[in-house]
This record gives structure tokens, sequence and C-alpha cells, in this order.
């Protein structure tokens, strides 16, 4: 307790002391070990957040979509793999969509602080002004195009669909095209997030071999 | 629970009926609903099956060796990749390291019974073994070589290392080589399964350049 008090000072973080019974009520019965911290939500940004980052790095945007992540964990995992891949930035939709909760920031792994994140009304309005500020938008679903044998360098946005599900099918028909992983098994069904830093990582790739 | 008792009489499952009390015994504590089902062990394969599996398929042995995955999520997750990116079989140790349960099966969505998981006594020994037979054996752990531009085609076992703390100092003096997966960003950790999935499918890339 004595360095949360220091490092609450510290950090110029306003302490109140209360008794246990305040402390009970306002745990709003969770478990509270005798002190609780009050953090702001999440600060969802812009579109024209992830194009200024972009910009500033003086790189191509790339931008992943998610159309319908409901697991948390995915989700988190999927912001962790963005952060080290140097993706600009992140959409979600309103619908079927996990926002960004305490779980996906923990399985983020401190991810969810630096990664640009979103928070479209409708993913399709967003793919359709994302394409019009030049970006190429790709479905990562199955029986499409090779991801490896295309030439996915520059300005791109790849759609990383729901759990079981995959893309939904206008989200699908609205993409520039649609890209798949190469399958060598029986089961040839990926994790979402693995599926998602497959993606990322292909890209990173063709970028790189683009550059030589 | 018609349906359970039609499909085990199907199946050629035998049923015992009994009463709650025998069943409660059986569940020792946990919830069982009505009915308890016994399956067999997981069965472990030996090294020689893998070799065995590549042989049948005519391509050179692709092996992943786990050097203490923990997080039973996180093995099942790699089970379902290395399924998918046809690798020929999985190599774990005994210490610090979560053998194939109940939740590994879960997660791993039917990948289980595909891939060949060889539980050694010692990695460091299999890894001994393994470059015997001709293998080429690379950490997947920081400060390597970009994975990306190694050629990694042919007969290829890749390490992954501990969430959090990477390949052991003794497995990584042990290997051929350490791989890489370029960072971009500033967290620049990835999750353990998602690295897996990515050094498997460089791997493949790379023999799929290879054959053109």
């Amino acid at each position: 307790m004595t360095e949360i008090l220091d490092r609450a000072k510290k950090s110029g973080v306003n302490v109140r002391l209360c008794d246990k019974k305040t402390l009970d009520r306002s745990a709003e019965g969770a478990r509270h070990q005798g002190c609780i911290g009050y953090a702001v939500d999440f600060e969802y940004a812009e579109l024209d957040d992830i194009f200024e980052r972009a910009n500033a790095q003086s790189v191509p945007p790339f931008i992943v979509i998610l159309d319908g992540i409901e697991d948390p964990h995915n989700f988190g995992s999927i912001l962790r793999s963005c952060e080290c891949g140097g993706v600009h930035g992140v959409v979600i939709g309103k619908n079927r969509q996990t926002p960004v909760n305490d779980t996906v920031i923990k399985v983020a792994e401190g991810a969810a602080e630096y990664v640009k994140v979103v928070r479209a009304v409708n993913i399709n309005d967003a793919i359709r002004e994302i394409k019009k500020r030049g970006v190429w938008v790709y479905a990562l679903d199955m029986d499409g195009h090779d991801i490896y044998s295309e030439d996915i360098s520059g300005a791109t946005a790849l759609v990383v669909g729901a759990e079981g599900k995959g893309v939904s099918r206008l989200t699908r028909e609205l993409c520039d095209g649609v890209l798949s992983l190469p399958m060598r098994g029986k089961i040839n069904s990926l994790n979402a997030s693995v599926a998602a830093a497959l993606g990322i990582y292909a890209k990173l790739e063709c970028d790189g071999k683009k550059a030589k």
C-alpha cells in the first residue's frame, strides 16, 4: 500500500482515504484489497488520426479492419500484433464486436496505448471512406488469392472476419479483393488472431521485397 | 440424453446405467448433468513417427519444438497453426510445459487429433537427435537474422520459446541459428502462439518460393 501511495503521489494521482464500507460500496461487489483506482475510458481515434500517423512516418497507410471479433482475447492479441507489425490503425464496428475493454487492454500487453482504434458506426461505410482515400481494401478470407503471391505493397487495409464466420458477404463484396492463407492440413481453420497476424506480416514482407 | 444414448449405440460405445450417487462419486465433485464419458489419454507419438510422416509425403521434415509453453491456450493455438501449416510433428519437453490436456485439445479445435506430438524427457536431447538426422534447427527468438531473409527451405525445425522468457540459453546455443520476426512498433513483443504461427508460415512461404 505504501508503494501505491508513493507512486500515486509521484504521478500526481489524487488519493482519497475512506473507510472499508465506502470502498466496498464503490467496488460494487468486486474484490478491492483496500484500494480502488479510477481510470478514464479508452479513447477511440478518428479515421483522420490513422492517415495522419502514416503521413507523419512518410509511408502509405496500413489499416486493419475487424468485422465482428467478439472474443476479447482475440481482439487484444490482434492489437498486440498490429503494434508489432507497424499497423497505423484498427477500425472496428459497433455491432457484434467487443469494444476495447479491460480484458482487451490486458491481453494487448500495452499495445492498446499505441495503436489507434477507430470505432465506426458501420464498418462498410468506413471501408467506402478508406477506399475513397486511395487505400486498397482486401478481405482476409477463404477461397481468395494466395496472399503470398499478390502484390499488397503500398496503401493497404486488411479486413479480418469473425471467428468461425469469416468476413460477412456484403463487406467481402465491398473489398477490392479477397486474400487467403495457404492451408496444408485437414482442419484448415486458423484462429482469428493468428490469421490477422499472418495477414499483417505477409503485407510487411511484401513491402520489404518491393523496397529491395 | 436420448441423443447421447443413440449416438453411443451407433458408435459402439458401452453405456452403463447407474444411480446418481455413483455418478456423483465418479465425477469427483465436478458437474456431470447426468452423464459421464470416459476417454483414453492423449497418445503421444515418437520422433520416428514424425520422420515417417514426412517421408510418406515425400517432403523434407518440418518440426516445431516448444521450449516451455505453459499456457494451454497458447499450446492449443500452436497445434492448430501447425496443422494448418503442414507441420509434421511437435516436440515438447516434460518440464515447464503444459501437457496435451483437455483445454489444449479444445483450443486446438480438432488439430490435436492430426498433429503428432512427441513428449521428450529433455528437448535438448531431442534437438541433438533431430540435428543428427539432417534437420536444421533454428531458435525463433530476439536478436537473430530476419526470418524473411534467410533460406529455411528443406528439412527444418523451429524452436519456439516460452511466453516472456524466450528460448532458454542452452537450447539457443544448441541451435544452428537464431531467426527473428521483424518488429515495427514500441512494444515489440508478440504472443507466443502468434510468433509460432508466423514462423511456420515464413517457412512455408520460403519452400513455396524455392519451388518456383
